[in-house]
């Protein structure tokens, strides 16, 4: 196959850890004969420093001609801790997100059994949870319309969804619960909420052209304490931006390994995928970032375009650089390997696979 | 000290265990030498059963007239199971908030030593958590204007808080803050929400009135993870209705023992207390039912009244049943003590107090 991968490292650790990630890109490229090609461009600090946006044109350009983007991180301290700034490396990233129609964000939430004394969560928990959260990005109160009265006394937020909106995040949500445990769970607050109830229509309806997968609901205060009590009864979790954001951060430490999740955003022309963790500026340079959030993005990104056994090999090696300890001093103090280190060694291990 | 209280015993298991509690307000009395009034009302299924309305017109006045309420739980099968049904149980709990205007929602998050093994969390990681939500309770999302359009194809709902609604919860929490460790923490979304930043500049004013007071800021999506990862850091939280409702269930499990966790629903004029456990119809009056919750909701009440010794008692009470495993079913399967056996030996031990 061949892919345009359209490289935007952005800020802090965002350039060491996307280098691993192409790595291990061109080791499947060796080891299944695909044919990718690469090609930078700036966003966040790095291009407010050199062009004075933090989304160029050129950048936005290349992003539409590209089948994917590869994501680093975002946020510089430079631009974060100045209250005066007007313009912030976080922009970027959100014009961008609207530009390319992404309106899913994609969480995967697995635990790492080499890991999982990490966890917050009791291991007999934890121990199997394997989910992945579907969240829509671009709608409901984070966009809807925001007042605030003249006297500054009232203010409101307007949560909004239309069919259209909740249909096509839902296909991709059924879709992929048809390739996993066939169970999927619509998170909502339908006994309060009426765009929630929207969302439950909307959702039962699409349902029915998915018959195999079970679907069930559950509000979102409930969804928040069965996260903790019990994550391993979610397949496919499916939200809006909000509940999304709530509850997809929340999902997010009970693995106890939040440095090494991958998310993807997708819209019905563009993909991006972006490790969950930021730009971690105190780490810049440093060669101890770790890649594999990084490398778990492109991953995914081979997923994405239907290459599962090439996601898989990903997989398998970085599991294999966790089971041998080959691994950056975040999960392993007394480590002596680098971003670099690992990042050879998890492509080495696709290029040699067992 | 007179006070006049409202028993509202409700449905399932709320007349056995509020009978507990009554036992154990009856043991302060006598401690304390204080006069305590009780009169029963109906509320709920068991008030559509003989009244035909979930909220009768003499209940609401018995409360209006008394100094606190005392609240079992609500709920029956005979109507939730019911799709056809008009009047739910559950409609005179929200009707009686309403007329009594009680705007904040208190709900104590504690571990309990002799129960830290029931709880999702690692030892380490839930050992000294001891923190209380303050939710509000009557504006937001929740109450906000709802629309859908005629086609049925958008839906809406409207987020908005007056400064008057934000001001009265704060200076609430505040002061609780002020008794407990001195630090408060509102959970917003400012970064997107414009209802968020009123939130916030009017919680930053009203703060400077309680100079003592710590105050620090977190966004819900971080607030989330952080009761996961470490909630020991939180004194007071402060929030808005749709984050504390979601917020305050999810901190309801971390501690292993939901069905010990006591509320308060706080307005102007009236106070109400409340287990956080429902009316849990499979266990009517077997005798099994735990009244540990409604007995914490008591000592809430007397804690509301500025009776602190009384309330210590109460709990110190408590304290001592869960460490002599004189608990019901629940809590120890072997255990033969029932619900009345163990409210006896509370209000036993409030009286006789080492
Ligand atoms: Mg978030
Ligand atoms: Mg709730």
């Amino acid at each position: 196959m061949k892919l345009k991968i359209a490289l935007l490292e952005g800020d802090g650790i965002g350039p060491e850890v996307v280098a691993q990630a192409v790595k291990c890109l061109q080791a499947v490229e060796e080891t299944f004969n695909h044919q990718f090609s690469y090609e930078n461009a700036l966003i966040g600090a790095a291009a407010i420093d050199k062009k004075g946006t933090p989304l160029p044109n050129d950048t936005l350009g290349l992003c539409k001609k590209s089948d994917a983007i590869l994501f680093g991180a975002i946020g510089s301290p430079k631009y974060d801790d100045d209250p005066d700034t007007q313009v912030r490396p976080e922009q970027g990233l959100l014009r961008l997100r609207e530009e390319l129609g992404l309106f899913a964000n994609i969480r995967p939430v697995k635990v790492f059994p080499t890991l999982i004394d990490r966890s917050p969560l009791k291991k007999e928990i934890i121990n199997t949870t394997d989910f992945i959260i579907y969240r829509e990005l671009t709608g409901g109160i984070y966009f809807g319309e925001k007042k605030l009265s003249d006297d500054g006394s009232v203010a409101s937020d307007l949560c909004e969804y239309s069919e259209k909106e909740i249909n096509r995040i839902t296909h991709l949500a059924f879709k992929a619960a048809k390739t996993r445990r066939k169970k999927l769970t619509l998170v909502d607050k339908a006994n309060v909420l009426e765009s929630s109830r929207l969302w439950r229509r909307v959702v039962a309806k699409v349902g029915e052209s998915y018959p195999e997968v079970m679907l069930d609901f559950l509000f979102v205060d409930n969804a928040a304490m069965q996260i903790v009590l019990n994550p391993s009864q979610f397949d496919v979790i499916l939200t809006e931006n909000l509940f999304g954001d709530i509850l997809s951060d929340e999902s997010s430490v009970i693995g106890g390994s939040i440095g090494l999740l991958p998310s993807a955003s997708i819209g019905s022309e563009y993909a991006m995928f972006e490790p969950i963790h930021g730009s971690y500026p105190q780490a810049e340079g440093k060669d101890i970032a770790n890649p594999i959030a990084c490398i778990f993005s492109a991953a995914m990104l081979l997923e994405h375009f239907g290459l599962k056994e090439e996601s898989k090999a990903v997989i398998r090696a970085v599991n294999k650089s966790l089971k041998n300890n080959f691994v950056t001093p975040d999960l392993n103090k007394k480590s002596k390997y680098g971003t670099n280190h690992v990042g050879d060694f998890i492509a080495g291990n696709i290029v040699d696979a067992d």
